[in-house]
């Protein structure tokens, strides 16, 4: 049994979000399907790529994770299916999947990717403008009823990469930005617990804003002061204890993060 | 098997929109449930009635569609359960679901209708305020478990239909108006793709701005240009490319569009 | 077959509600989960109380109900399991399962809760500041999967209770006040059907407007008047028949209501 998962721009008003779950039952009734999000910021790739890396490989073995933030959507794009490593995406070729794509590589475990182009496995008529609907959901149903991913097309040798900023090191300071914002005004910050740990203890800053060390979770602070901690996903975040980060400090995706390692 | 939808104007905060799952699953354990949407405008029938038309033939047969928007709730209006050709419908009888009746009228399709009068197959005590939860899920679940529509009470011959727009022609112009803008600022339109083709090439028009032919894609059309396309279900649609047509048009639902055929 | 739900203040953007069915999943492939509400305001333990106690009877018995809103994550507060009656409950022990506990003492019903200090139904690394992932939804799996309650941990004696502001009777006057404004602006008030009945009829006062006697439903009164009815949950709730109270009134939760009995 294959789980799914969809996440997408479409928001949950229109109901197209759900369509997808219709096609899907419709090729194989009772499918089990979590929604991702549907509220990723409209066309906005590198958000939904974020979310990918942070969720993907937390689901089953053998997840299918469709994905519909679509800017090219009806244009030369490819759509695309794929394994990376544990988990199967299907979406556009746009770099959405990078995260997943660069994991898997990373682990050395088993990459394919196909594209979408046998049209037994679309609904049809296609619209050129929903191929979420038409081509990507009914893949995505048709990997779960156990479809081999060679069937849907040929393989794909040249997938679109998507560039997300990496921390730097420069005269011993570890140099980042504030890759996303999250619902509690947290700031996650593209340095990881990796990158951090080994410069050991050192101060955090944002933008001018001096935060402080590393701490192991916001209650170390008292309500209302600024803290830094390691995201659920190992990146650098800044919090307030139970309070708004960003609001506080009033910076946006993109503003610069240092962290400055202590002199022995 | 059936599949079940809930549409909703609830919202999805409260957690009444999962209490109908609840009572779905105190009937049928384990039933297939999808959110179609539950942030219809509070009360507003046509959106509904227009989601409901975009989405419910996209599901397997049988699929259950339970509507709760319902301004009348505890008033002399009643409650009804349909079936309209290959899909079932539950809900208020306030013309939610006329499109999906006149489809069915229209394919010759069978329809069944009948009112929600019996009490073996509501929840006691009955809310006079939720029928959604005490009256409509529970004919849904009892549907989707195979009880007979005519178990729940005696036809109805006279369902209130609701009233669309629908575009016309004078003079040779098609004239039209903004039904629906969605999520991304696009504009549906009421004239269909039937009502178009037949009238060959020509310009579209929303108020006194012209926004040119019909394309087969907003990847056809620069970025932030204005451009008409037709959306999934087949409307008129008016669009920026990776944009948003309604904030830079300032329009509403209900303004007037035209389609303007080119002279011989 | 148990079913879950998961009550979050995660907000449905990020996709980490959407990782506790992956980590679900994990456990027991294709567990039965509902989304009871994602958009609980970030930490207000009152909040998502009062949804659980409007919701969680609603489901079949031995339904999970996952609970994660949990500003005190990473300190020493503990993480419970528990039954209440006919009901599951996993999440902090921060006081969210009061109004679970208290129904099922008042119904005499079975009540056990247990420390989650077992580190075998934990997801490894625990991540110190998100114990929702790695510790509430796999107990919430593992529940679902027939482990017994004692398997995760100590019984737990001095649960914390949260103080819910309860009405009281002042020379012969009921005093309350708002607990909960709904979507629709609707006020959900602390007085109960079982308090007012008992008084016989009166007058519903919000703050020093006069809003009447109280109603069946909302259609007794024209639609933009002001009604006082019950709300599904048997609260007295005050709403305009199709419109918004809490505008009109201009309140905010922790408004002063007044039930003024008639005099004979």
């Amino acid at each position: 049994m294959r789980h799914i998962t969809l996440l997408t721009d479409f928001g949950t008003t229109e109901g197209e979000h759900t369509v997808l779950k219709g096609v899907i039952w419709s090729i194989l009734p009772g499918a089990v399907i979590a929604d991702l999000s549907h509220a990723i910021d409209p066309q906005n790739i590198l958000q939904a790529a974020l979310v990918l890396e942070r969720t993907a490989f937390y689901f089953p073995d053998e997840t299918i994770h469709v994905v519909v933030v679509d800017p090219g959507v009806g244009t030369e794009r490819r759509g695309i299916a794929a394994r990376f490593g544990s988990q199967f995406f299907v979406g556009p070729d746009n770099g959405v999947c990078t995260p997943l794509l660069e994991r898997a590589e990373k682990e050395k475990a088993p990459v394919e990717i196909v594209e979408l182009s046998n049209p037994e496995y679309w609904v049809h008529p296609v619209s050129p403008i929903f191929h979420g609907r038409d081509i990507f959901a009914p893949a995505g149903g048709h990997l779960a009823a156990g479809v081999p991913l060679a069937s849907f097309g040929d393989p794909v040798e040249d997938v679109v990469r998507l560039h997300i900023s990496e921390p730097f090191l420069k005269d011993g300071v570890l140099f980042g930005e504030v890759l996303h914002i999250d619902r509690f005004g947290n700031l996650i910050c593209s340095p990881r617990r990796k990158d951090l740990e080994k410069l050991g203890d050192g101060c955090v800053y944002v933008g001018e804003e001096k935060i402080g060390p590393i701490h192991r979770t916001f209650g170390e602070k008292a309500v209302g002061e600024l803290v830094a901690v390691y995201s659920p996903s190992d990146y650098l975040m800044v919090a307030v204890t139970n309070g708004d980060a960003c609001t506080r400090l009033g910076v946006d995706t993109g503003t610069k993060v240092r962290y400055i390692p202590n002199r022995e």
